[in-house]
């Protein structure tokens, strides 16, 4: 079994690099930080590598102050290099050459997709997240999951399930959260402290979007719209709005919603959701967009005036297409 | 063990009352149904009562349109009445009645302080939700749990956790919704199902209190208002604005939040959360309100400017004082 085999590749050797994707989530960190913590319990040396800035609302992570932003010069070599939640070296951005400097190569990883690129390759895409891999692992390894790691490993299931939420949970996944919680760790928190910190401009952002919001079509379709002249001394950039639009689709009577963000001057981003049985990704293609089914985007320059009333009119056709 | 004992009086009766607290929450609907549910499948009369009106958000649940509202005239007489989720006889309204209709009564909660008012008592604080405890008397009398009695249950669980993140969460609840999942039920949408059916009203008047947030005293203090002079075609009635405290207080900066919702012309409800150390409850107490030290309450009569000031004033003092 090739978990086995990686426990026992990481009991035998001294050295080890890790590393994951660029751009880094929750379970991305806590996976690489719960191995960090691990493995510097049993006295490893061990270096843990990001290959670019960091999100700071991961910083009550264990470890998370010894993550170093790597950087090609570095010529140190190591036994091991792992990568984490990676489908190929090439998510770890600057880190892959990480490869060539290390004897052995580890890859965990949960992706459907993803290229076996190392000497040992634990994928299973039927884990929720790769911290659940990690936990596999350390639980092979026979070492006991103090509170660091155990805060890891829960911050990376919660962030890539949604707090349990996504369909990807599995009895699995419940049975590894309550072993971890039973450590101690403070887990009531951990929603506050990835998800709810904002600053002002973010909630009075949101406020502006929220106030925005009109219906059409017997209420069945919500537009909703930020515009750069509405901001005042308000800024969009770096607010993550990508939320605001469920609000919209929430509203009891609406099946399709959309919101109409303006990035420049003559350059608008819309994003659609829908609840049943309307195919926003067709609409989206229309424009040069794409997504899913329930989810989709595009990016339209001119003029709001110009395909405001398109768009509203081609959701209106979906709406009939759909009820049919 | 009581729960042994609770599960052999269930199989070996007929006829059932159920019902549960006033003012129903998703523990005390999903543990009542789950019952309701499991007893129908083993051939069982069963009947299940309301003190009062119901939460459309819960209708999703299997035997939701069974739920009867009580009226003190039914002379119906029953083996068994079983009340779950309250302290007392009395936290059921007007079903309380049923315990002189019926041979034997049974009490099913979790709550610290409870009466033990039943013949047969199953009062366990260290379950996060009654769900548990009925999971455990339908495993007890050996029954498979289907998708009706499993989507009641993570209901039921899920709700009164706040999604398995507050601290009555146990090992024992990850370890039940696992098993709870694993019948196949639909349990990603539950979340939107519960918490995320607006009103156009409720989200445009969302959007006017975080636009209205200002922050005082080195940003620690923020302070949101909805005055009904502001909504325009909006009504604040029957809108639920509890949780629009947690944008203002959840702003990077902020250590304590004050929302003002004024209710009538003279009349003003105040909120107030605080991060880590001021204590809003004395506060409030000042104003004739009360609550905890980091969420607190009070009813303010009067004009808006004649006590905001002062209320502001407050929090600026109880800042120095805490930051010593």
């Amino acid at each position: 079994m090739i978990a086995s085999e990686i426990a026992a590749v990481l009991k035998i050797n001294s050295n080890f690099a890790l590393s994951a994707h660029i751009n880094p989530d929750g379970d991305s960190l806590g996976s690489m930080l719960a191995l960090y913590n691990v493995l510097k319990a049993m006295g490893k040396n061990v270096k843990v590598f990001a290959g670019d800035s960091l999100p700071s609302n991961y910083s009550y992570l264990p470890g998370y102050d010894s993550i170093v932003n790597y950087s090609e010069d570095m010529d140190e070599e190591f036994d091991v290099f792992i990568v984490v939640d990676c489908g190929s070296f090439d998510r770890t951005g600057k880190c892959s050459c990480l490869s060539e400097k290390s004897k052995i190569s580890i890859n965990i990883d949960h992706h459907l997709t993803n290229s076996l690129f190392a000497d040992y390759n634990l994928v299973d895409s039927n884990s929720s997240a790769a911290g659940e891999l990690i936990y596999q692992i350390i639980k092979l390894m026979g070492v006991d999951i103090r509170k660091e790691e155990a805060l890891c490993l829960y911050t990376a299931i919660f962030s890539d399930t949604g707090g349990f939420r996504y369909s990807n949970t599995t009895s699995v996944t419940h049975q590894i959260a309550g072993d971890l919680i039973n450590t101690g760790i403070n887990f009531s928190n951990i929603y506050e402290l990835i998800y709810r910190n904002y600053s002002l401009n973010d909630v009075k952002i949101m406020g502006k979007a929220l106030s925005s919001i009109e219906l059409y079509s017997d209420a069945k379709i919500a537009y909703m719209e930020l515009l750069l002249s509405d901001l005042g001394d308000l800024n969009l950039e770096d607010v993550n709005t990508s939320e605001f639009i469920d609000y919209a689709r929430d509203i009891n009577t609406v099946e399709v919603a959309l919101f109409v963000k303006q990035v420049k001057a003559d350059e608008y981003k819309l994003s659609f959701r829908s609840k049943n049985y309307v195919d926003v990704r067709k609409i989206c293609e229309k424009y040069g967009g794409g997504g899913h089914a329930k989810a989709a985007g595009c990016t339209i320059t001119g003029e709001l005036c110009d395909f405001r009333d398109a768009v509203i009119k081609d959701l209106q056709q979906a709406l009939e297409d759909g009820g049919r």
